[in-house]
């Protein structure tokens, strides 16, 4: 346990009117695995948010759900186009292999941002029964380096989908953050701009645990992914807990909230940071991470107070996460120990 | 939400001492995914109680801990072999299959036991490079019919099991309430029966969700099985939020206490129905599930006030679930239905 | 290698025609991977033989084959319905279960035959999103018992496969023996009768290799099947040693010559058998099988002049599979020393 | 069918005398899937030309030997680093994927060669459970640039694979062509440089269809390849015509005569197109690919006679194979007819 950590947005515990709906739905007896009214309407009603025809599954990890979206869209000889440093090439083990069978393929980047010009030439290599057939553009919002699509660059990702019978899935682990830092709905940023799937995360931004799979449309996808969610073991007995969560999360605004929070404490903290003559901020902070590159002797005596990682070791370069419930007064607190060290 | 269920035991909340755990332990900063002493001590003391050996892995579900008990020790040409009635084989839509790519042996039994004898004919047949080869034994205990192995029965399959190169996996979604029936602790039952692998459930006996995958040995597949976790997208990310609860459920005797009540209801329940002369129990009760054949014409209307399914519908056979806060007065008042709806 | 054998047909060489047709193709260059006319021209001929939209692809084992026709059309969520004696459940160790992560419910049959009364009870439980959806029926034709079903069984089957929204697959590894069994046409036995997929073997009966999937319908399928098949590594680069053999197999009507001498010899060994008190025929014989329970002490013997298998040991059953170039002369041979060892 | 061909060596038939072999082993009756003798002693033979304690099991496709290859060696959550132009990433229609459920790894070269320096960047980001961990690295002996490893690269490969818990596998489906280009045995290029696994290839150089795999070592891994095989649908019924074209392969010098006419017909063909100005070798030209740019406006026209493939059609660069059975009179003739189209 840390007093304050910037490693992660999955470091910080859960918004306490999540933790207290949990108490409140504890008494009595509930159809397990969704299997009522309450799970249904939830669904529903996330799924609302993202378009008239929109279907939604919940589930409980992120890596969950972007392997639900993947499996239930792809055949095993199709491919994944995503960008090297998204989590589903990098961080999941695996898990998109072990489940789908398919091929992802995964395309350098600057920023973590992928784009029609840097895929075309990979489809046009892949045209015969000897290659995995193109099928699904994989895109994160926002990025693992903290970036964001514009609703124009996702529309223009999602013209060049169409015209090469893609479909768009978004991994939305930190649709939130993306969404107020777009100033723009849910909607707005998926369905209006032609995305096909998206995996809604809400684990980081103040649940336990918790996050959904909305198909925008893809009807018949959606009936597969909910036998598909049962073999991925993935379907929860007690489904009230997480349905609780995702209904508070979405109903009580605190997803927006917390987003706002976690997205101005890292402005906040890039401000301070930028004023600092040997700090260099190394990505532009549009959502909740700031990367920087910190004074090499500096960084050990700052990870013994703060958790966060060494990025790339090669250029110090660090990433510093902002959470839902991080404060100005960590924000002055870190900034002003760095500037004690480096004098 | 029904006021009473004897649908299922995962149909109940979680334990009120669980519940005010999680918000113990919510304030502050964690490291994700378990990478952190707290968890690693909670695994092991789960571990101990199964063995000096014994290593444990924390995850969500009970599919979870199943696919990933015979996934660590399963090579894709093996098999496993199971009661047909097993969890793995009926009523998990194929994960085991989906994620191992191994070959299920489902053998029909009378009351959801395997013996040396009715595996015995199954392994004559597998003699070369056309068939899989035998790998794993899977039994449940309690099994989904509410039966025992009793320790001497698992003592002969594991002896079996060796004679013939096999490993033993125990699904114990319910291993508590067997080992409060068996009077025995869980090393008791497992370890000292030579028994490889358990799927530890806690769950349905009183958790919000928790699982534990023990490797009674195998240290090399425990390694693995880190891994697999990971691949089966089970790794939690805000992890104190698990091991809180499966602390607390070993600690605190939460796993006793509860097992005890649902054990003790349902045995209650089946003494006040063997009064009833048009009531034939079908089962023997050793754990907390009554099978009974009711009338046909009272079953309607008393699913209309109760929960519970109807398990053979051609013999109207019912199947009760207790758990572990079914009280005498639910009881009370379901026997007392069924004798108004006999007059 | 043995002068005779009767322990499978494919101990039997090639057709001497086949054999010749290899070396008439082996001039010149040829693209690979049947991306050429001929091989299109080939397979649309066999394709015809099924019906009139019926497509075929050419592969090597018929394992392969059988995979393939699963895979084209099975989700892993689903199941498919098999004898329990199938050689997909038996005697592949577990391919479809590989490349498929589908599972397989194996039906235990007095005679190698599924029925709708067989398969009925376990569709019944599939009902929810816990289990494996039902979606394929498959079925042996001739069976690995030597029976066969009547073309009013496949119908009856068929149609009820189409009531439950399942598919139907035949494993025709000796579809020619059945062929010609049943005196009609592999479109009468198969399109006409509401069959959706046929694995067409001829490697049993006088080629090296070679399999054809057919598929009588499902276009989309055949689409997806070029690809798994690459996926299957059942592709063959220097497709023209493939393609020859089959060509000359169905025109030269060697599948019709050499499926009608192996009934035929096999007819004769059981009327031959049947004559002799002290042995017992235990399967009718419609094919080119003969089961048989000989008298204990004379198989140790007779295997030593002639390769056959036990196929129940417990009741000193032995199964005698006659070939395309088995002759009476080694008929004769057979019985005779069958007498003598009896005498 | 082509007079001439340059577009693959899988393009010309077989060798005489291999199909003179079919012949005289077609006689008699065989035990079936290499359960004879026979196989068991080509297959022996063939492991003694890498070692003494090689084992090899033969196959039909070249992609089923990479992916059993594979397979046997790793685990799902396990990865294989090649080179982005690799057969195994971008000729496979994923079946690697597909069957091992494993993680590619693939990375761009200049001329299709993996080297330490290429792969050891990717293997410092893989540390914990959230990535896929290293276990292979994959080399094409030639590569599909025509280009070759060295000895002293290979074994630089093999050192850089031990430091780091990896084995070392060759996709040799040109081995032939490699070794006599780097005139030194089989052994000398793998066992003796520290190979773990190789993929032995005889389809594109003369035979039918005709693969090995080659266990340098890994006895258990050999152990489960032969299930392995049977599930990747690889294992042939009548083994004979398989086992007699690799033992004639061997035995006859079939491997040595062919490959060293391929090469010798590249190496030519390279002499006399870089007398032609307006043409330019692209690669080195060590075995029997000959990469070239050609002038756009003569490509079509020479394609209407010869076969071949314009590799980069941005550069109209085209790749020129030879194989066991060109001819001088061969490339007298398209160097010839290069000439008359540019004047």
């Amino acid at each position: 346990m840390h007093t304050v950590s910037f490693g992660s947005d999955n470091h910080s515990g859960a918004h306490p009117i999540i933790l207290k709906a949990l108490q409140d739905i504890n008494a009595g007896y509930w159809h397990g695995y969704g299997e009522e009214e309450y799970t249904e309407t939830v669904q529903a009603k996330i799924a609302a948010l993202f378009g008239p025809d929109a279907r939604c599954l919940l589930l409980m990890t992120g890596t969950g759900a972007n392997v639900l979206a993947l499996q239930s869209l792809l055949k095993s000889y199709e491919a994944v186009f995503c960008a090297e440093t998204a989590h589903i090439n990098m961080h999941e083990a695996g898990a998109v292999q072990k489940f789908t069978q398919g091929r992802l393929i995964a395309i350098p980047t600057p920023d973590g941002k992928l784009s029609p010009k840097l895929i075309a030439p990979h489809i046009s290599l892949m045209t015969d029964q000897h290659m995995s057939q193109p099928r699904i553009i994989s895109i994160s919002q926002s990025t693992e380096y903290g970036t964001l699509y514009t609703l124009d660059e996702i529309k223009a990702l999602s013209a060049f989908a169409k015209d090469n019978n893609l479909l768009l899935h978004i991994d939305g682990a930190r649709l939130a953050n993306a969404a107020v830092a777009l100033n723009c709905s849910f909607a707005e940023m998926t369905a209006d701009c032609g995305v096909d799937i998206v995996s809604l995360g809400a684990t980081k931004n103040g649940c336990l645990f918790g996050e959904a799979l909305i198909f925008i449309n893809h009807p018949d996808a959606a009936k597969d992914a909910v036998y598909y969610r049962k073999q991925l073991t993935q379907l929860v007995s007690k489904m009230r807990y997480l349905t609780i969560q995702m209904e508070t999360y979405i109903d009580k605004g605190i997803w927006k909230e917390n987003a706002l929070n976690a997205n101005r404490m890292a402005k906040l903290l890039a401000e301070k940071l930028s004023e600092i003559r040997e700090v260099t901020i190394t990505q532009p902070v549009y959502v909740n991470a700031v990367f920087a590159i910190l004074p090499a002797h500096i960084i050990p005596a700052l990870q013994a107070k703060y958790h966060f990682y060494l990025w790339n070791e090669h250029r110090n370069e660090v990433r510093l996460m902002c959470s839902w419930n991080t404060s100005e007064g960590m924000i002055d607190s870190l900034v002003d120990d760095i500037r004690s060290l480096l004098t």
